[in-house]
């Protein structure tokens, strides 16, 4: 099926996006003209400075936050690290070593954990239901005389659900604990306010919104401890050794701005592309939404089809010009289900069958059409050539959709 | 002195390059185009990761490496870092907790070990001499039974100065202790061959030789156990999370081509241009240059000028149109002397008052003349109004150039 007159429809914005041309822009400008050192004293380290500085006041604002208070990294996954290490040898040197978070977070965070772990931390992660989205209240319970950080992400990479992020950082802040949140889905794309959510800590990423890929940000709020996590030069106040990647950063703002100014409208398309997507898809038989109806980030849909198996799906699709994923791009690869979609309670088999588009600005009703078109049919020449579905039809093993 | 007219001559190369047209265009493809995750298993992702796996080789090429013991990280200190506590906490696994660098390192490498010694291990920083250069046989009498890693730099970034890393690269062989060396510097400038001197691992950085800032790759040699540093997704063989910054690592490979390609006349031009400026500066009473003579990267000038500060130096300098630096841009803007001239064994008043040019194939006879004929004018200022410089010339206080 594939050639070179298939459009292709990139539905995989949660993924990674492709830039915006203002973003492209301001990079290409600090790529040929302005490549001083920022740490420079000579007046073309000083103009790279100043463009920092710039950038950074530009990035602080969309956030609500002080300029200060941002720290360049080079993604989400540096951000996740440096944050929760920070805050977990923080609060350990006070006898605190306690962390609560999500058993669906991403692996920057569910890793970093981890390792926590085997130094000695002990965390609990909290059950993100069958909707997936956790209440504020079980944050409230998991809180101990002795927990050092509460991390939990800000919407799904995979499911796109929303969390309660204003209702947990108002509980954590009175209960005096550190709130970090992962929330490399959602800038950019929902409303995200550090003062009015009572974040302390956030990581973002500049490629999930048509920004550059190898550069992202981590906001720490004014009077929150971050110990740096790579040692060198003095950059971002001693805390993030490294020259600052300056088109990177500028990309950054440029496409952060841009993706700020048009949220509404952009929200708004996606969010009327995928409802056709999954009224579309919802009547395949034995199909399943992902992730609450309604709490959800605009442009994210998933959806398990019992009976298949997810990576024939996307290799067909892609045969067929759709680009999507079956969950989290950085763990394709793996033959392990989803751990988003299993802390969901999804059986194995059932979570095997995931398929995830996510869509940006950029997609059209066209994409949205193809997808409504195409899918449902793929889906039915798997089934026609599964035992699987075989064994299913035939009653010999119950349906669990 | 400031004014339009002024040509820039930009002589702060070791600090950061302009990015070369073929970087610039390698990059752009990438940020247009193929802007696919490389972990997807679309065509779009795929697309990326058959690039990626392009410029893998590419560069692992340039190294005499294979592409298999090349990781990609956000650039050189984090690359320092990565490897030092890997090689570190490998150690200490089997008992070994002694570390053996040099005191000039860059602080990527020296703040990471002042974190290991905090953490309990101990390092032997060996001495660099007045010429700046150790002896691989300080190394070997250093080497115990219980050291893990010996970590020299290739080059140094403020003087210049090559060490013997292939004598080294034996002794550590020989004696069965991992070998790092930071080539931040050296990469692109000077041939470096990890299998003929048996290098470990070894850190690069892409900014330096006219790649793009926030890019670099870390070699480690198939054997050497390599443990993650940023945690999350399998990216990198699991050995570095996060999702590729593909466009920077196009700029990078094409870059890295670009200056091996021409390494031979890039260099003949540099020295030719170093030379001139030696010599022409070294007509400056009470100076003195920093670093051997000889045993140097083909574009590091760095001079003392007894009687004056360096950082005044360096504004006049820019006023006059042309970028310098003191020493590393990474820690200017701090008032304590180079750490590196101190390694050396340079009093704290001459160590004040120095000034590092670094050139590249990009500088032109005008510079290297523009530079010879305005330092010792502006030398000669400082000298005019400064106190330290008129007890010098009364006796007051001995010289010590």
């Amino acid at each position: 099926m594939k050639n070179s007159e298939i459009k292709t429809v990139y539905a995989d914005n949660a993924a990674t996006t492709a830039m915006s041309d203002v973003a492209i822009d301001a990079m290409t400008l600090y790529l040929k003209e302005v490549y001083g050192n920022p740490s420079s004293l000579h007046t073309a380290g000083q103009k790279a400075k100043e463009a920092l500085d710039g950038f950074r006041a530009r990035i602080a604002a969309r956030l609500n936050a002080d300029p200060a208070e941002i720290y360049f990294t080079s993604g989400g996954s540096e951000a996740d690290n440096q944050a929760i290490r920070s805050a977990a040898y923080n609060g350990a040197k006070r006898g605190k070593k306690h962390i609560i978070s999500t058993a669906f977070e991403h692996h920057a965070v569910l890793h970093t954990l981890k390792k926590l772990e085997r130094e000695g931390f002990e965390v609990t992660y909290l059950d993100v239901h069958e909707n997936g989205v956790i209440d504020a209240a079980q944050v409230g319970n998991a809180i101990r005389r002795d927990t050092a950080l509460v991390t939990v992400m800000f919407a799904n990479n995979e499911i796109g659900t929303l969390q309660p992020i204003a209702e947990i950082g108002a509980l954590c802040r009175e209960r005096k604990v550190t709130f970090h949140t992962d929330a490399v889905q959602a800038v950019g794309h929902v409303p995200v306010d550090v003062k009015a959510m009572d974040i302390d800590m956030l990581s973002l990423s500049a490629h999930k919104f048509h920004g550059a890929k190898g550069v992202g940000a981590l906001y720490v709020r004014r009077g929150v401890p971050l110990a740096s996590f790579i040692e060198g030069g003095a950059q971002e106040k001693g805390r993030r050794a490294g020259t600052e990647n300056l088109a990177g950063i500028a990309a950054m703002a440029a496409a952060l701005d841009d993706a700020c100014d048009n949220m509404n409208a952009n929200a708004e398309k996606e969010r009327r592309l995928c409802d056709k997507i999954i009224s579309g898809l919802s009547r395949i038989p034995h199909s399943k939404l992902n992730g609450d109806r309604n709490k959800r980030l605009p442009g994210i849909v998933n959806m398990c089809f019992e009976g298949i198996e997810g990576e024939s799906l996307l290799l067909l699709l892609d045969d067929a010009g759709i680009c999507a994923s079956s969950g989290s791009a950085c763990t394709s690869g793996s033959l392990d289900p989803s751990h988003v979609l299993l802390a969901l309670g999804l059986p194995h088999e059932v979570a095997h069958g995931s398929l995830r588009i996510s869509l940006s600005e950029y997609n059209s009703d066209a994409d949205a059409d193809a997808i409504v078109e195409t899918v449902p049919k793929v889906v039915a020449y798997l089934r026609n050539i599964s035992p699987v579905w075989e064994a299913l039809e035939n009653g010999e093993k119950p349906h669990l959709l």
